[in-house]
């Protein structure tokens, strides 16, 4: 997975940070479950995703309608995981406005 | 790590997204590094990261302000790091305002 190829600022991430009961790959099914829905939503961006004791996924949106409408599409998907019970021992989502950037590339 | 007890929205968000050269241990040195350099900065409200093929790294701040001072007293981490041939082989830094955040902890 590459670093999202993000525009300029302003834009929307949301970060969603858990914990979580079941195992490595169940996780892995489900985050990629979700960006695979995220990148046929209106307004996507981009997304990153990295998971160790912790579990991380930052994806990116043109705006806060464009939120707001893939979190409505994406609730069967979060229904589904919590009734496969995969669940995540516990979560906090957060949304937030990119009001810059920066970064660094190495040279090949 | 647990996920990072923050206070009330609004507050600030930096995401470090980075792929790197550098062998897993490596960057688990470099993460806590910093980790226990932000909390001792003014207005730090708490650190989450996580690291596969990608690392993401978000720290929480009271104000743009305590980001800033918090990036110049920090100055001599990043030269260090990349002395020692750590270095990322891209970085991605995004400076955010937490515009509202939700959460869900399943009861022990």
């Amino acid at each position: 997975m590459p670093i999202a190829n993000t525009p300029e600022t302003p834009y929307y991430a949301v970060i969603l940070t858990s914990t979580r009961t079941a195992e490595h790959a169940a996780y892995e099914t489900i985050a990629d479950a979700m960006a695979h829905h995220a990148a046929k939503q209106p307004g996507f961006l981009g997304i990153e995703s990295a998971h160790d004791s912790l579990g991380i996924t930052v994806s990116y949106w043109e705006s806060l309608e464009a939120i707001a409408a893939w979190k409505r599409n994406s609730a069967h998907l979060i229904a589904q995981e919590r009734g496969r019970d995969l669940s995540f021992q516990s979560y906090k989502t957060r949304i937030c406005r990119v009001e810059r950037d920066y970064g660094f590339e190495r040279e090949a």
